[in-house]
């Protein structure tokens, strides 16, 4: 510490400062309608919508198309992002684009759109293999050279918070294994969250994202808090996923009390307007609130839960080829995941429960170890989501593999509040087979 | 609403969008050691320092610039800008620093250095006089045409909140009243609030700050809500004031909670680090959290309060000449404004007031309408603030010219929740010259 130019303190060893970034934010009923106003703000001339086959079909992309142009600003559909990204599907993309210029692009859908336009986006400014920038160990974990073209989010679900993250998550089919990329650069220019975009979501679509929010919100709230880390050396290069601190809380909190509150009813009558609007304003916490904190195991497991995938096809989700959505991959590990962090920060995990709608009536720190699991597997009951990794046809002889997959997602373990490793990672597993 | 493109619904009249945008944020103790690198990743090659003489004296602004250097990037110092800045301040600057250029700014100190920054870099980018940006109806109200130099903000009061701000705002001597200036171009691109920063601000500097969040959070909590206002008609042009939102809401609420815990703290021993820490985190929520609400009759007073100032001169803030400090001038008028207020929403009232403290046993919605005042008045006193608007020298005779002058301030006016003309200024003026 230094006074008036005198520094007479003791040297904190620890990290001290919280570093936080997010888009600008349009949110509500009919948010959609300015999307070409802001695009022409933001300089566009000629605009890509990235979206999904399905999508499509409804008429969305059209519709935002329409609403582009009539702003004066060109444009041009590409329809052919995947449920969930991968590497092949956005090579086949900068194919079909080759030699195509333009200088916006428009996410309109969940994840996979807003993640196949992020790649692309990158991919077109600053030409390379996907591999080149995605995160080591798995890829080269090049820097972004520098800004990319402006991009807008257009979410449709209600859970990724993409819209807002400077990350772009992969499925890389011939390693089996998801990974992402992560620089400010691949941010999107501006969001617009309109709850009207979310009411066609089928209830095991709505499910899923409502379990992402759901662990977002909870990995944020119990990771290795920013200030019981040692100080980064080149403090200017923080990483994006910094801990839990108190302005993550602020929007963790905020958002656990929206999930609780709404997830049931906006999975079990998707006209329930109040709840679309309560599980966006969720979702896009995540995004804007607490995205800097970062999640840990249970978004780790989930990569290679949904890369190690044989013959799992979810409903809802209009695929005939096998398939674990994100949202369900994070939840089914959340539950043991949350025991097995409890004794770092007992009373922040019953707060998190009580968020969530449980009593705590009796509960003490001592005897309360299990509440915060028991709720969590109450709403994936309520919501008819998969109750366990043997809901993906996951068993014993697949731990190992499961636990060799998670390893590799050493950025996302650092932020686990307790140290966890091979032993750890397979007693989690095990733990999460059946709730 | 429509749904897979068919328009069925009604068409609300009411706007529906919440708006929202802050710049990317550092913020803890020793944030301020990263500046050079920051400047440096946003291209800045030569950077001139904005700040006060007393600042200048205290020797922040030099160690600011030490570490710019150290990054590589040029510095100049200008440490001209007043105690509060006005026209004249504004274009001596600029004559001072004719013939000169910097390719970015780097606002120290109060909100009076921070505006200062913000108008020269407006002014050095976009020549023209002062008065052609300035607010209709006291000035052009003409928009910033484009985007400006980066600018960063290194606030060292817990107050204003201009760290993240589009506001500019200036005292125009002639006409004595204080006016503003909003555009997203003039927002700092990064905002560095380095509590270690605001540890040599006096007592009296210390509790005008939290007078100031105080009264950003009271009244953004208390605004015309988002919803209750008529549909812009441009929307693309929304203005930067929406009034209080779901959003805007969380940010306040926690900002009252620090307030209420830490400004007694903060102003009665200045060495008390957390209690540094919680209003510089108070302050912050104001920027990036609640900023888009807007702020209603306590600061459109307090624009005459210090515009027709005749003698009285704040203790603690260096000065000789008359002012009355921006703090103090929106603190005086809010009691009486919450008490006029009360009605439009009473849970709200009632709840601010216990976020700052309150007891509510016993008190129920049809006997309440006084605590918020009362709570008000409370922290006032043991902060030895000033008691009513008669402590800066205004009585009876006043009124009507303050009235006038507050009947300028159309754009706040009309974020107050309920019609507010003449008659309502006066009784609340009135009602504020002694608690």
């Amino acid at each position: 510490m230094s006074r008036g130019g005198l520094s007479t303190g003791i040297e904190l060893p620890n990290e001290t400062v919280i570093s936080w970034q997010a888009p600008p934010l349009r949110f509500g009923l009919g948010a959609t309608e300015e999307i070409g106003d802001q695009l022409r703000a933001l300089g566009v001339g000629k605009a890509l919508i990235v979206t999904d086959r399905g999508l499509a079909k409804l008429g969305l992309p059209g519709r935002v198309a329409e609403k582009i142009e009539a702003a004066g600003v060109e444009t041009e559909v590409f329809a052919g992002s995947n449920v969930e990204p991968t590497d092949r599907s956005v090579r086949e993309a900068l194919a079909e684009l080759e030699g195509e210029d333009f200088d916006g692009y428009v996410g309109v859908g969940g994840g996979s759109s807003l993640d196949t336009a992020k790649a692309i986006n990158l991919l077109k400014t600053y030409p390379a293999d996907l591999m080149h920038y995605i995160n080591k160990p798995v890829g080269k974990g090049a820097p972004v050279p520098g800004p990319l073209k402006p991009l807008v989010a257009v979410p449709t679900t209600a859970g990724t918070g993409s819209e807002s993250t400077p990350v772009c998550v992969v499925d890389l089919l011939e390693l089996k294994v998801k990974a992402g990329l992560s620089s400010n650069h691949v941010r999107p220019w501006l969001a617009v969250v309109d709850p009207l975009n979310t009411l066609t979501m089928p209830p095991q679509v709505t499910a899923a994202g409502g379990y992402d929010v759901l662990t977002h919100a909870l990995e944020s709230y119990t990771s290795r808090a920013f200030d019981r880390r040692p100080r980064y050396p080149d403090r200017a290069n923080r990483p994006a996923y910094i801990g839990a601190n108190p302005i993550s809380d602020v929007w963790c909190e905020r958002a656990l009390e929206l999930v609780g509150q709404f997830i049931r009813r906006a999975v079990l009558n998707g006209d329930d307007l109040d709840a679309r609007i309560g599980m966006a304003m969720a979702a896009t916490f995540a995004g804007m609130g607490f995205g800097n904190a970062g999640v840990h195991v249970p978004h780790a497991v989930a990569y290679p839960i949904a890369g190690m995938v044989r013959d799992y096809v979810p409903k809802g989700y209009g695929v005939e080829e096998p398939l674990v959505p994100h949202g369900q991959s994070v939840i089914v590990t959340a539950p043991a995941t949350f025991e097995f962090t409890y004794p770092t920060a007992p009373q922040r995990h019953l707060r998190a429960a009580e968020m969530l709608g449980a009593n705590l009536a009796g509960v003490t720190e001592a005897n309360g170890r299990e509440v915060l699991a028991a709720t969590l597997a109450a709403i994936v009951k309520d919501t008819g989501g998969p109750e366990g990794v043997s809901a993906f046809g996951y068993s014993e002889t697949d731990v190992s593999g499961l636990v060799d997959g998670t390893l590799k997602q050493e950025r996302l373990l650092s932020g686990c509040p307790r140290d966890v490793g091979r032993p750890e990672l397979e007693a989690i597993i095990r733990a999460s087979m059946r709730f």
